[in-house]
């Protein structure tokens, strides 16, 4: 660095308050200083450097991850951090690994499915490490049909213990983080079988591997399954494939909290409701929610820095060119995702209110608000998710060539990030389940049974079907009662067609089916207008801080008036809004990408990513990008010689003519 | 294999002769067989295997493009083959290497911009590839602004040479492919400066390494740009950094066939005119669009033959699941694309007559209609390779999980593809490219200058804006004319109303630059008709075969009303179309995805790719994905041992709890 900030020009028109904005972005001033101070740690660790990975092999990477792993966990120790601050280094890593799957879904695993007995055997051994778990529920034939899964268990009374095999080829597990190469116990799905009876699919703790020599157990076939999409990327974890050929493993290493087996083979519910496991769904996919705005605010600090650096065309009279980030054009596919981003982080910051909720009403046995909060945590999980994938995509593109590069960090951002789309519930199978629970409450309304949270706006559908945007100006479209207006009016008439042409079937499956396509739309429509109505929730809570309100204001309506834009045919087909008033919003959302302009360098510095993180060359802090890509360049592997490796051999006999004299 | 083909039960339902669809998909017999020929040529040779590409590093995969390009140069040579056969070998090797740019550009810039002379001496050594050339344009700091490049070509009369020099850090190349490590000379665009006087871009032959030992030569600094997006992908091509510390040409190593510098320095035009260049862009262009159809294709089909082998949810009793290509929203988001994929192929068809057009008329200096091919060529090349890029990913996700595994061909597909978005022109300035022309054509429409080619229907733009659909019934959208001028009106009416707007404006600049985001969506929609209009033209074509030209309607179909619905804001706001008849569209859309389904396999066995091309497990002729599946994950790298390296270094001592007592 030459110390010199080719930024700050930009920073210097900021009209609000960048550490304010930091303290809204974290949540709260202790999460701001949590973070700050654990990413500052990680950054400048020297084990922690990423900036060669992406030349690395597989092995070499697999090497260089375990040797990160295994660093963070050393520190954790040392500085004796707790189970907060551990995680957040794990994530400031950066680099995926098997500990993630260790802590993520093993441990959760063990406490949330594991008898009180279980949990003081296991939890102790999985908290030291002293054994490292992973989740193995996917198989090679069935990702999303969880009840489809062909691996068995079988009780056999003699032994009291349960046989555990893979009768087909696709029923290999595959895909499990961590099982590949290190995992030494997993938490096997399996259908349990009990007197020739199948009780469909529970978990086991299965050991995998010696803890002396960590090679596989006898009947246990376990590898790697292979490369993945991207550079470094995924790679670094090692996703595996496991086969049984009659495992036996003691009965009790079922997971007992909601079912058991007994010592006489009987299979027997707990007291424990099942619904118990639906609280952990809604804790997954927040988590998810909450990674998709660092995702993709990650990639728009990028682009949105570089688009700052990067000039083209508009040199008049010999002076600089144009800043891309001046052009209408780049503003209209950048802003939006910026917005974006404080959006799904607003959003999943009351989907952590909704987990605590939903646990609270859970203790109490009060399972009435569980569908709608399942409904709806499917529901976001499959929009931000998908609109993360797409952004960072764009914002790659927004950056020019140079996002081709490794170096600016945005090729494995996107790799890394797309699984997200399929992992956990697939994107439109998700939308599916949001569609089939707006239909319920469309059908069930008449019955009394009223719509609750986020599908409580279904309560007033007569009145949204009646509605009719008064907006007359351009202006109108910044008022947020006249947006929720719309967009409810969009959701509910969408879900309500839907709805009336399901009718129309004699076998509701079948229209079901027939129509899933507009289904997955409705569904859509609804999920856009939750994330419209908590963006406009938060900004009605007290929001301290210098102009940040106001900044915030402008984002809320660009995301709003963007998604209406997107979505015109919707609110037009649906007669909500008329064309005049739909040219309103464009117009409107035009000038509001002029009120971002000013402002776009702080509000990606308020996600106070450092450049560790970001691992980018053009989405450096300090805007000096040039000399710093051209500097990166030469530390490729092939420049290593002059005259790269093969050249005598394969080239210098083309030029020799060696090859045509061959023929002769 | 196990020679029994899995999907043949798909492939007797098709209704239409697949012999036949390879015929029409190829353009004509000749090109089918010469294909067809090739293709199983590459597959059969043992040196040109890529099934391990991605495993390997940067410098052995570099390598391994050596030796297969070496390898295709001897069996050009041993087989004799002609220019096209050569060209076929190249691409079905599949693997980006430095010959694509020698053949690509380095040998039809001399022919394009070398004078008689030049060519006598330069393209005799080039076609025996006694020299390696590649094509310097992109600077750093300079991507899609031509103009603005900074390489400067000083002439020195003293010496009768040009000094070629780089200024400043941002003017290195950089990007060049075959320019980082392989290439002995380059065609280097810089501005030439004769008598302190700056005559604008042009290019220059300049040799860049030594023909004896390969070291650049003095006063050249030359290098690799380092990784790029994807496993193998672009990473085979050695992406070229190179300054310039000013270097000595002679001055007949400027490329003068359309201007000249004397031996006194004077700067003159040759009597060649400057469009003739133009010529050269439509051919790029329209490579380019036809390369769109075959990459979407390939994904296209790797997604079809997977979604008919996989099967999810929807047992019934015990039976198998539902083939996931059975689901309506699979087929949404997929059959769309099929047709996309007939779409760009057709239109690159067309594109290719529009080159020999133009190629014809530019020889008989009528140089009417350039303007029009131009905008069209740069319209077509953002709208196909967006597609692509975007198609390619949904794909990808449409194969689920195992779409993200690198043996799905799926991964490399996008990573080697995306550039195309960007290179040639970024996709978004072309768009105001095409605007432009657009409101130009729109401008002069009183002035008695008929529009011409694509955009003749702006001609009857009074007419279009009095339009109104006539749709009654689902299949009234059936209908060719009906769909034309619906596009048309939509089309027509973006462009008047943003015309409109833009004459508002005092300073038109400052007017297109507020309202570019509207023009880029008008471009798009004038875009989409030609497409349409390309493919419903092609149907008006004599097309032999038995099932064909109906199978193709219902594809154009598919195209047509796809773009409509996820359009429907642009045909409800500019009116040209009722909600009533927008829905109906959506019906007739639903309805034609089940006339699509019986004959998806064959339509994507039409491509007649070998499983070499298409270098995907998902995606095997014969559906035995499972077991091949399987047998791939144990070739990666880190199953070489069972215990991987670093497991005792990092993992163990964790373990054994050493990390701990370490703190102890």
């Amino acid at each position: 660095m030459d110390g010199v900030d080719h930024l700050a020009f930009e920073r210097n028109k900021a009209q609000f308050d960048v550490n304010d904005m930091k303290i809204v972005w974290a949540g709260s001033r202790q999460e701001f200083e949590l973070s700050d101070r654990i990413s500052r740690l990680v950054a400048s660790d020297p084990v922690f450097q990423k900036d060669n990975r992406t030349a690395l092999d597989r092995k070499e990477l697999f090497k260089n991850t375990l040797r990160k792993a295994a660093h963070a966990w050393k520190r954790v120790i040392e500085l004796r951090l707790n189970e907060q601050e551990a995680s957040k280094l794990r994530s400031f890593v950066d680099q995926p690994a098997f500990t993630d799957l260790h802590w993520g879904m093993f441990v959760p695993a063990i406490k949330g499915q594991g008898t009180d007995e279980q949990q003081e055997k296991w939890l102790p051994l999985a908290n030291n490490m002293q054994i490292i778990g992973c989740y193995a529920q996917t198989e090679l034939g069935h990702g999303s049909n969880v009840q489809g899964l062909e691996t068995t268990a079988t009780f056999d009374p003699k032994t009291d213990e349960f046989i555990i095999h893979s009768p087909t080829l696709t029923s290999s597990k595959w895909w499990p983080g961590g099982l590949g190469k290190i995992s030494t116990h997993a938490i096997v799905y399996a259908r349990l079988i009990t007197d020739g009876q199948d009780h469909g699919v529970h978990g086991f703790i299965v050991q995998l591997r010696s803890v002396d020599d960590h090679l596989p157990l006898p009947g246990i076939t376990v590898g790697d399954i292979g490369m993945k999409f991207g550079n470094a990327a995924y790679n670094s974890m090692d996703n595996g494939v496991l086969c049984f050929d009659h495992v036996r493993i003691p009965r009790n290493q079922m997971l007992m909290r909601v079912s058991q087996v007994t010592r006489e083979g009987k299979f027997v519910h707990s007291g424990v409701p099942r619904q118990l496991i639906y609280g952990t769904m809604v804790y997954v996919r927040q988590a998810i929610v909450a990674d998709a705005s660092i995702a993709l605010s990650r990639a728009v600090c990028i682009a949105t820095r570089y688009s700052a650096v990067r000039r083209q065309f508009g040199s008049q009279n010999g002076g600089p060119e144009t800043q891309v980030i001046d052009y209408k054009t780049q503003q209209a596919r950048l802003f939006p995702l910026l917005a974006s981003a404080y959006a799904f982080r607003f959003v999943s910051e009351w989907l952590k209110w909704l987990y605590t909720d939903v646990t609270q009403k859970l203790q109490a046995n009060d399972f009435s608000t569980l569908p709608e909060a399942h409904a709806c945590t499917a529901g976001l999980k499959s929009l931000t998710t998908s609109a993360t994938a797409n952004g960072i995509e764009e914002c790659r593109k927004l950056c020019g060539g140079h996002g081709y590069l490794c170096s600016s960090g945005l090729p494995e951002l996107f790799a890394v990030y797309v699984p997200a789309c399929t992992y956990e519930g697939d994107n439109t199978v998700l939308l599916l389940q949001v569609a089939r629970y707006l239909i319920k409450t469309i059908s069930q309304l008449g019955s009394g049974n009223k719509p609750v949270g986020t599908t409580a706006y279904l309560a007033r559908v007569e009145q949204l079907i009646q509605y009719q945007s008064d907006v007359k100006r351009a202006e109108d479209w910044l008022k947020p009662n006249v947006v929720i207006e719309a967009f409810e009016a969009r959701a509910a008439r969408m879900s309500v067609a839907v709805a009336q042409n399901l009718s129309k079937f004699t076998d509701p499956e079948e229209g079901f089916q027939e129509l899933s396509a507009d289904l997955v739309e409705a569904a859509a429509a609804h999920c856009q207008l939750i994330v419209v109505s908590k963006f406009i929730e938060k900004l009605q809570q007290d929001i301290p801080g210098n102009g940040v309100k106001q900044q915030l204001e402008v984002l809320c309506s660009v995301y709003a008036l963007f998604l209406l834009h997107n979505h015109l045919g919707d609110f037009l087909s649906t007669g909500c809004i008329t064309q005049k008033q739909g040219s309103l919003a464009n117009e409107q959302l035009r000038s509001l990408y002029s009120q971002v302009r000013p402002n776009a360098i702080a509000l990606v510095d308020a996600f106070n990513y450092t450049d560790h993180l970001l691992g980018s060359v053009l989405g450096r802090y300090d805007g000096n990008v040039y000399p710093k890509l051209y500097e990166e360049a030469w530390k490729d592997p092939l420049n290593d010689s002059v005259v790269p490796d093969g050249f005598k051999e394969h080239v210098q006999p083309i030029l020799r003519q060696q090859l045509r004299n061959a023929r002769l």
